[in-house]
């Protein structure tokens, strides 16, 4: 999977990229590999250009976050549209749901009816062929659009409208899609060594169980020794991974403790 | 501007990019534009490809996070010398940066030399023809290749380290790229108004104000109006750019008075 967010306040660092990390984490939890995020201004060029490579590399799914409102910035679809060489048009069921909202929005505050302006129409106006998906929280619909390889899925930035539309269509899609495989993960603690002392160990570790994936992150200086070693494993059978990251543990603390060293595991 | 942020912990949703959001507001407000960010995995060839790929748009600078510690997953440096056709090879300056550190923690505990390790070399093993960038904070020196069009500056990922090296060494850098050039910024609120009812009138002030860019950020449901309005220039004139801001919120805030909404301005 590839996710690419478009919006300029994360360029300009206005704006920390939680959509990445959440949709990442959730894909991950689901066994879906992401492969890359690409970060993207408000450009229909710029757009469109990050969606034609995230293509050329064929991933199974592409996200996309932001520029689905109805402001002249918001240009996600036009640069979808471009990209995969499809006209824009006015979705009927996109526009439905968009009409429902302001008839609700109405409703609520006992206001006369909310006018269907150019703007309002424009959250309708899809890339052809896509699906509009309906939107619990906000007003702009998301999209699904499917092309021979990859399925592309358009989000909206604001984090709760993005979560809600990924909770409710997009991690069904994505459970079917990688069946049984779910991320299995444990994070151990190494006092008394340096990162670049435990190296080879850990080189060893994942050479002695080469489904395992083995990370130290450090996180201060090398030689205060406060490090964090990730083990990960995507696999389709819980218990056995489990038993796979306990080894893979004990292993560890071993090798760690005969250069003096010890391994903390918590929980 | 390119950042490429290296590390599988940004792509299972374990860690936060904070990096990217911290170099993108430092260059922003250095002047320097960021068009785009682009996270991979610990993977020589995902690596490689990023740099290619960001090479090939032709960015002043490109900046890389993560992957120049000691452990086998470290492999930024043998990305950029595959993407760069570059050998990698110990950099005698890189290597007296590592050494010192060693030294000075053997030096601090009160230990015997700390030896050379594979792992402890590999930090000093750096692309031909790069320069090695002292590291403050922790062990593994930064590095600068400068090729025809792009600067590569390859920072580490752990926060303080890499923001010790661009606060010493990138800023300056950056700054003399941009000239005069300074980013200047206002968010004001506006009660009252749906974004989609305010997308025209955006129109209108960005027209009017063509070297200002505004953009609205909807913070929740459409309905409740809880929209902030960031507007920015990039300018040389600190007087007159602040001075543009101010005139387009108050023309913003008649247009938004005319709809019957208010513009809310704090400080």
């Amino acid at each position: 999977m590839e996710v690419i967010c478009v919006g300029n306040e994360l360029l300009i660092g206005k704006t920390l990229n939680t959509n990445a990390q959440w949709i990442a984490k959730q894909a991950t939890s689901l066994g879906i590999t992401v492969k890359r995020v690409t970060v993207v201004a408000d450009d229909v060029n710029e757009i469109a250009n990050a969606i034609r490579e995230a293509f050329g590399r064929k991933p199974h799914f592409a996200i996309t976050t932001g520029g689905l409102g109805p402001t002249f910035d918001d240009k996600t679809l036009e640069g979808i549209a471009e990209a995969l060489n499809r006209k824009l048009a006015v979705n009927t069921e996109a526009l439905k749901m968009v009409r429902e909202k302001y008839k609700a929005y109405a409703r609520e505050k006992g206001t006369e009816k909310v006018e269907l302006t150019q703007a309002r129409v424009k959250m309708a106006t899809l890339p052809e062929k896509a699906k509009p998906i309906p939107n619990s929280v906000g007003t702009a619909p998301g999209s699904q659009l499917n092309s021979e390889q990859t399925i592309l899925i358009a989000l909206p930035g604001v984090p709760s409208e993005m979560k809600a539309i990924f909770n409710d269509t997009i991690a069904p899609l994505l459970k079917q899609a990688s069946g049984k495989s779910v991320f299995y993960e444990k994070s151990v603690y190494v006092d008394g060594v340096m990162e670049s002392s435990l190296a080879p160990l850990i080189d060893k570790v994942m050479q002695v169980n080469p489904s395992i994936y083995v990370k130290s992150h450090p996180k201060g200086r090398e030689d205060t020794s406060n490090l964090e070693i990730h083990l990960s494993i995507t696999a389709d059978d819980g218990e056995r991974a489990e038993e796979k990251l306990r080894k893979a543990v004990m292993q560890l603390s071993r090798l760690v403790g005969d250069i003096g060293g010890e391994v903390i595991v918590y929980g």
